[in-house]
């Protein structure tokens, strides 16, 4: 436990979802309350503002802007795709990092991200804790993949699951009016975890849900598909999917990599997953419908849950809390007390137990026809879709965080 | 003028949109008050229901679920693709309905939808004139196109408009996170008319809006396009990039189908006007993403405009007030009173001057560039999205109208 005194620096990484900035918000806020704090520094472009000295001076910032970072989605202070060398082979970069927080005497550093950001986390962390340079380091969870490990859920999921589950459903309205066969596809995010396809589920809900459901955690077969497909048409008229763009084949392959590769003349751009699907429901004689839902699921901040905001938030605060305690190489974790009434408790988990896990969905939460969530995975992903958000809206348009980023210098 | 006392049948038809259902909503509670009307049905898939004798009875359903129509997206009574035949060559399909009138008294007839729908009801009520059969028709606009004549503007624009203005916005706050250039597309629908492609230049208001917007109504040209995107991403080092479906070339071939026909192999599927326009962003070196905004721009309830929506319902209601008052063979209408204040008035015009005209863009509304919208596109629009829809929510998810839709048949 160290309690240290100095100044606080944040960074967001990895690509952004619509409540990333309300938990960098919660965690800019409190620093600002905290004595310890003796200054509060945004990084711009993750890490990479540490390496350049890039920061902003979160003081100069109206409280209310600070407060609109609640609704206004993507990473307000940049994200960035460069990665850090490995300390194992070359420890330039974290030796730069030390340089810097030396000069900036900062003595708390939040990194806002996925998982590679909690790996980037727990290097700098370590290296620290080796050189002896006291800092305490937390990381703030954001993903819309919900794949981090040793927590219920992850911020920025209960958002993008109550998008997926509100479009999938307008978009089953708008399926049902015509009197012919009609297959719709939406593709949904999520390389190797079935989280947020699985969101798809709750649509149920509106009496207006999905009715196949195909996830990266199942091997996926073209002939079962297309036969599933024509059971639901031949009841219903309609069929409604929701697939992962993850979706492999038995032996291992990307069901959209695949598209490519068979495609002798070259064409790759067919559409991934949702090409090759289109593709088999036409096969079978049905008109289909493929809606790739793109970065819309993770953007999308007029359809977020008020639930997920208030938690990223409070995921911000925590960390700064948990800092300021003492607390160093954790990531602020979501432990659920209980689901009826849902209740969770924050709480620091090992940096190193994160980085590098992958948690996917339980394959008891998976229905033996390998197309459909069972009441399991309802009972838990429900309680993070609640509650509307309260947007500051301006001319019948969202009003985003207005931030100066003025630059910080030291005296 | 005719004051006519009899049943009242109500149909939709034509692509769904987000408060086409708020119309007929409007127009199925005006009816059930009107002394004249002694009985409300609507035909289920349009015209269709009218000709096969497919009624439901809107007196068995429960007043709370039809004021949910309001926030229902699509046609609840189902669409169709069903064209009458033409009355001058064969007019078996209008004797038929006349039958149907007949046999269940029906005296007001109002056909909710687009342009072809107005000429139906146009036709409809001609014939039933000529044939002496006493019915006031009356047409209830739809359409997210914005192109129908004589009207200042559309039900179902707004609410599209809007959803266009807000995820274009958050598109652009997702696209400018990195410090790489990034080109991103979105296909809006309009295949002849630019009206709701023109809605991203609402986004401007966000501070995060739309950087290039090209209209069906502008020649479209690929080397014209290349560099505008490169003076942008000069500039700024991302572009956004709102485009219609419908944009022709000089030579007056759609851009979207002109892919299909380059592609000597037969593959036609290669994704329309965003494919060609995200392969012409790679051919100058920089990363493009392309969204279709799909059906979701015409179903998303959740992002509607309360503008749109109650004047959605005020004309239903004024198309059964226009019948019961004697009129016929019109379209209710927006007449704009004044900007700002913003106010509207209704008015029947003559549905033989709505069916067969199409509304374009003035000219003098888009910038000499052909990329831009003048401010009297935005004057113009933005009364038209303000407010955010009181929507009926369960468990986190849009609780829809819950229908009987009990049949009905005569005693």
């Amino acid at each position: 436990m160290k309690n240290l005194k100095g100044r606080a620096v944040f960074a967001q990484s990895g690509g952004p979802t619509t409540v990333i900035n309300a938990s960098i918000a919660g965690g800019l806020i409190e620093a600002l309350n905290q004595d310890a704090v003796t200054g509060v520094l945004c990084a711009l472009n993750g890490i990479k503002g540490v390496l350049t000295e890039n920061f902003v001076d979160i003081e100069k910032e109206d409280l209310s802007e600070l407060y609109a970072l609640k609704n206004t989605p993507a990473s307000a202070f940049g994200s960035v795709r460069y990665k850090l060398k490995d300390l194992e082979k070359d420890d330039t970069d974290y030796r730069r990092i030390l340089e810097v927080f030396k000069k900036y005497d900062v003595r708390f550093f939040f990194y806002n991200g996925g998982n590679d950001s909690m790996d980037t986390c727990d290097k700098i962390s370590r290296f620290m804790e080796k050189e002896g340079y006291p800092v305490n380091v937390i990381g703030i969870p954001k993903t819309i993949d919900n794949d981090l490990d040793l927590t219920d859920h992850c911020p920025g999921y209960g958002s993008a699951a109550k998008y997926v589950a509100t479009t999938l459903s307008e978009a089953r309205l708008d399926a049902v009016i015509y009197e012919s066969p009609l297959v719709i596809i939406l593709e949904i995010m999520g390389r190797n975890a079935g989280w947020l396809t699985a969101s798809a589920a709750l649509s149920q809900i509106t009496g207006y849900g999905a009715d196949l459901i195909y996830l990266p955690e199942v091997p996926f077969s073209l002939d079962k598909f297309c036969s599933d497909v024509k059971a639901v048409v031949d009841k219903n008229r309609v069929c409604v999917v929701a697939v992962s763009e993850g979706i492999k084949f038995a032996n291992g392959k990307y069901v959209g990599e695949d598209a490519s590769q068979t495609d002798v003349f070259g064409h790759s751009s067919l559409g991934g997953v949702c090409g090759v699907l289109k593709s088999a429901v036409k096969s079978i004689g049905y008109k289909c419908k493929a809606i790739e839902l793109n970065i819309l699921q993770r953007c999308a901040a007029h359809c977020a849950s008020k639930t997920d905001i208030e938690e990223s938030f409070e995921s911000g605060r925590q960390a700064v809390i948990h800092a300021v305690n003492g607390e160093t190489d954790k990531m602020i974790a979501f432990k659920r007390v209980s689901s009826s009434p849902y209740k969770i408790e924050y709480e620091g988990v090992d940096l190193s137990l994160i980085a590098n896990a992958e948690k996917k969905i339980p394959l008891d939460w998976i229905e033996k026809d390998g197309a459909h969530l069972t009441q399991k995975y309802i009972d838990y992903a429900l309680p993070l879709i609640q509650g509307e958000p309260d947007r500051r809206m301006e001319n019948g348009l969202p009003s985003y965080a207005k931030l100066k980023k003025i630059k910080f210098k030291i005296d």
